[in-house]
């Protein structure tokens, strides 16, 4: 019988490596965003600070040089550095300490100017967006290749006959080319979200007010804080913030919500894929459905599977960062640190949805014989709408309208197409020729203006791959 | 002893009337969104399509004429409606069928054109984006004008020091113009955001194809659909989509994502006006306070208190629209209805939060001699930092830091300013001269940037009122 | 062309009459939580209140008698009293107004007992708490009702074999009596949690020391605080709280969690019954489902989707009054408004719902030979893994392997049934008996403890109904 | 200037090691929640499984014991396993493979035994299971802990009088110990909340019928089922569902909900710390403040910041679990996945918090000369409603509310006490001698039941230490 001591379990280490996360472990926006990867964008931000002061004239050269050789993740313990995060809330502090001491090492007299006239949330924040600019060009890549794909899955399927699903029935037809067109529509618009958001640089000092660069230099005037900002965006490629935003979240916000966006228009393409996958409908299968040792039958769609689970969890994360919007005065008392957390679980999230969406996408399997054969497992009645129409001006509205109503009873009772029942309908076939009938009662040919549509949502342009 | 008869109570009818929801009662935005606006905006989408039917020749004038006519929200039963609603799932089913029978009265031949090809959805949608259209005006002016009196704010209070407050506790001094141009910012950040956001007519019938317009006339070619679909935009004045969006939710998303972020930026000036607000600190007032007859002392800040409450209630409402993106098949069965009551949620809230906002920041009190003597509750240190920089080219780095650290020691204990205590040292009297030291000392004095970010701030151009 | 005025479909009111949320539109939940319910609610804790003082000997019996006839929702004018509430914040302020000058009018000196030493919260959450416990009444009824029908349809169908799907996918067989026994014990959970929900009377006066209560009686000793409560408590039928709970939310978040896991719970059977409601499954049907005019195929579960819309609102929605847990000193500035809306449209989500649950339990029909079908449709493989196991003493565990590897190939290949292909394979023919083989082979014999774990958890009572 | 590769940054591994959450970085919650744990759980589950068949008679004890021997984490390969989860969507089929593998290499005859008849989801939720239960007991133990202190503030400080603030505005006054007693009863309402969580093993095969335990065995009959699962049970510790609940989630969504609760509560301790250790309160500080070396008069209320923080990140994280509880199918594709991170950071956040509670607890100094201070803020207004009724025998109801209101505004006015301000109004001194009318103008007299409150809320036990 085991051990019910509560610290059993407790060996090995405080990690997620991803053995949680499927969907991103593994992934290169995985790697964009770990711990080593945030320490190693704060070192950025530091190194990048000193640089700018530098340009101004408010440092030597030679200590921007020491810094930003100094700069480097692997010369620093991460585990001790968050240890050490707790007694004054953030990472930073004990960053700072560290840095400083590694720079006075190599260059005493750069000391002085790591992380000077800066307070803990400038780096912080840039560190984010610097993790986040990184994350963000991963997922618009993966989302250019994923909107690739479904352009071929649509052009290649503009004729595709399938049931149109509403509430879990069949309607009328429509196309798998245009529900692939519908997909990349929405892939697109979460790249155009995605890479309209504005990534500045964070830089105020303690309240926001850049003070402490004007008390640590003679040289520095109350007009040279802009141009401060400037030149440590300049350093950082990152943009340029009108004002210092610790409690203005509006890229935290934006970038928050452009991720669940991404992330749910992904767990679109996912939610048909799995209404379509299953074994009764079998109309697309995964490339490489996971496998089931025990059931040699299966083909899970697991890539599928794993983007509807983080379509499930990234709302709830950006509503989290959203509600931090309401930040009190000059940095807040935990709505800024609540945002940490969620807003890498949210560059996680998207990030390895659009890696799993690429291999979906490229390796989706179409089969439009199933397509076609489950169109008519309901004998032909999707077309019913059309044969009343079609009917009416030699029979009248009403008695075309009754006649299919008569048919399609009998279609569903007798297990007979519509076509079938209609055809030995003396009054119907004595309104409609046979072929023409035929025609008619064909679901396959009720796609309305959906190749139309298909073409024009394909005209859109796609970002570059 | 009162009843226990679980149905006692239920007297009364079902109506929100708005008195869970004071931040919105009685606005302008509360009428927008209220069930009529709702029924009246169905109304609309089904006359616009038959309008746009016949603007194509494929319905006669009359009829748009007789239905643009019935389309009057007050001829209808909007209770009845509701109930019906149930059966279906909807309210456009019973709608059609009643707005059918209003025509008929009036115009037998018209009856036939209500409604004509399309799905419950293309006019639920169409609708809804009627009523968030007119709503989002709403919201635009209202934060138009509370930028215009922030505006005002932040000019008036441009040199008025006060507090930096960082995790709860005095950090350096800030000015409250720099405060009221950061608030200026996030609102103008909001309207930029809601301003953008498109809003497109919903038409593509039963599966999204148009195929049923094709199936009722012989003169409409698969060519047509994107036609009809553009006048239909014409004639409701809302966008024009490049494909049907019964599961392509990016308007929804993205309304979403604008009202939650207005919501919050609005939140954040709440934030910030409770805090100032408290008894004791006492920097700002509403203008007219929430009155208590048993506490006369009291005036409670109760407009930021309510879009407190709103920035609270947001972010969730915005993650329910958010997750409903992974909408499966041509209509999903629940994404879509779930969104119904959420999005109009976060439109009263956001609508009433920007009534609420216009109201604080337009009768906002500042009281900058409370923000001067709360300035030095932490008896001038302040300035400890400055002063410590300016001692170190005298003094020496460490020992001008050693001289602060048992200034700011002293005047703690001693109920001093920092000043005074400074003034006593000999070997900081030795090192600046009484006039420069009193100046150095004065928090006041130590705004750094902050009328420079704030000119640049206000540079911005807002909205038009 | 139509007016893009914003105010345009202002007309009409700003009430919520349930057109935009079906699922509860009618219900008695509904009723039970409109706002006349709150507004009778707050005058029934009013009346309470001053019954509970006479109680003491604190009031007279005639001013009790008094309140209690004056303290009629008919006599007040809601959207006014909505209207007056924005200026202080919350309804009470201006009901107590209203209701002094309504027992004024009847009997003058019982108008000084009025809300007498209590706060607004006071009557706010006694009311919240009223129409809480009237609305979970309700709520409970229609759970054991569902719990009842699910009882009979897991009984019938102890035996009837169905496809068990996981990943989408036929995995093994299981049957519906499993699976609804799984509903029924999901509802019972509900039910449990939620009658277990501790719904208390909150009294506490200004600063929840009940302090105004001896100000205004000279009779009235700090010891008789408790004794008060106690009084109400027994005057509304709620529970005694042991302390006033103005920022203490243990009820109001028991109650939101409790509700959102009821919604979830009637969310689950709502699932399964889409996925086996779709056009290729057909294996239930709602028993009237909703009908489409368009689409005489079509039998939309509406009931289903509708439950499927409410949980996916509820979480949310709980997420919002969690989050007002944290509500700052003796009463918040916004936490405690915030809860207001997402209570409310809990109990109405999850009131209808289960409302709703009632009609799917009691009407659904299910159809064993649509099972049956549907699990040949793997052509017999889900009994691989048994097969496997019987021909391993045989023929060895690998052999016995490879030869179900093989056989299951071909018979996917070939379109045969498993026992088919294994009839004509030698090896398995001599290791098995054909009418072994074929039982075997059978899916529908291989039901595990399916038929023992229905029994075992239909012998969890229900509740009485 | 930096590069702008989008992989940069990449290098140094996926890993979150608590660098972003200081709120449990290094406490115990982490490590009986990392990845480690997560896969000693599932190498736990799988053993005590065949310890299970064992005792059945299902299973050779050698083969239990080899399996139980080759079950340490230490063996396995964290970050392989993770990277191969991704094929077939989760951990342990990998897992099984390479405990096979191990097991295989020390007892042949044993590798037929490990996972026998067990499905993947069996083994992770029982895995999480068990890493709550191991989590979910040092949350109790410092709740425990918490309670303790908080017993012993509020027991300090029964008579220790402060302001009670309401929408952020002194009302009328409280004591310390009657909030220190309301922290206590939330903490005493989330640990049995916590406590009652019933957390079960999980046993049922592909589909929950636990028909491969029959297939793989002559001698198990379907009625053995129930008897496997208890004896699974015992050899896990955990509890016996009546059901395999893999799409019944009653214990996660119980766990999810108990555990935000307790965050929240928390996080209400937080929210009136972070109120009252503002600079301008000074009423409370954490034993150890966060310091800041560049402003030496700043104490950071950081536990209270962190606390804040992990209460606003839990409820979206809950809503997302109580999301799942509508999982369709016999394992829904996605929900279930969904949960692992949510639930995973909903204990960490409760752990982490939970143990900064004790830390906050235990060291918070309190400073009734700042409350008493604060207290006369108002200039004695505070007992405005009590000198109104004492005079109201005397001079009338009417004319003592006059005198009070007049005096009222002298007092604010002129900055005097409303005391002294009453003692030079005649009518006032007429009705009331000088040391009545001091008593009662004395806020610190008028607190009500808040002492006979306190100490009914501290005769509720607490859970022992």
């Amino acid at each position: 019988m085991p051990s019910t001591d509560p610290t059993e379990g407790s060996a090995g280490g405080p990690a997620d490596e991803g053995l949680l996360s499927p969907v991103r472990a593994g992934t290169a926006a995985e790697a964009a965003t770990g711990d080593t990867a945030f320490l190693q964008a704060m070192l950025d931000a530091e190194a990048a600070l000193t640089r700018a002061q530098a340009a101004l004239g408010e440092a030597p050269g030679a200590a921007a040089d020491a810094v930003t050789a100094a700069a480097d993740a692997r010369r620093f313990d991460l585990r001790d550095l968050a240890l050490r995060a707790r007694s004054g809330g953030n990472p930073v502090i004990p960053l700072v300490a560290d840095l400083t001491a590694a720079v006075k090492e190599s260059a005493p007299d750069a000391a002085g100017y790591v992380h000077r006239g800066a307070t803990s949330q400038d780096s912080w924040d840039t560190a984010a967006m610097l993790v986040a600019r990184r994350t963000v060009a991963l997922v618009l890549a993966d989302l250019a290749r994923t909107a690739e794909a479904l352009y071929g899955l649509a052009d290649a399927h503009r004729e595709t006959v399938m049931p149109g699903r509403t509430l879990t029935q069949h309607a009328v037809p429509t196309t798998f080319g245009l529900k692939a067109a519908g997909w990349r529509t929405l892939v697109l618009d979460a790249h155009e979200r995605l890479a309209a958001v504005r990534l500045p640089v964070q830089l105020g000092g303690a309240a926001g007010t850049l003070a402490a660069f004007g008390a640590l230099s003679e040289t520095f005037a109350p007009e040279d804080g802009p141009r401060l900002i400037a030149a440590y965006a300049a350093e950082t490629g990152l943009a340029e913030p009108a004002l210092p935003w610790h409690t203005l979240r509006t890229p935290v916000a934006d970038l928050a919500s452009a991720l669940a966006f991404t992330t749910g228009a992904l767990g679109k393409i996912a939610a048909d894929v799995l209404v379509l996958s299953r074994t009764e409908c079998g109309e697309v299968a995964e490339g490489s459905g996971g496998g089931s040792s025990a059931m040699p039958h299966k083909a899970n769609p697991v890539r599928a599977t794993l983007l509807a689970a983080a379509a499930r969890q990234a709302p709830a994360l950006a509503a989290t960062v959203l509600g931090s919007l309401a930040a009190e005065d000059e940095r807040p008392a935990g709505a800024w640190h609540a945002e940490w957390q969620p807003l890498r679980e949210l560059l996680r999230l998207a990030g390895g949805a659009a890696e799993q969406a690429v291999g979906l996408a490229e390796g989706l399997r179409v089969r439009p014989d199933r397509m076609r054969a489950n169109l008519m497992r309901t004998k032909g009645l999707m077309a019913a709408e059309r044969l009343s129409a079609a009917l009416a001006p030699a029979l009248g509205r009403q008695a075309a309208k009754a006649a299919l109503t008569r048919a399609s009873r009998t279609a569903v009772e007798a297990d007979r197409t519509l076509a079938e029942v209609l055809r030995d309908d003396p009054e119907v076939a004595g309104a409609l020729p046979p072929d023409e009938l035929a025609a008619l009662a064909d679901p396959a040919g009720y796609t309305g203006s959906a190749a139309v549509l298909t073409d024009r949502a394909l005209r859109r342009p796609g970002p570059a791959t």
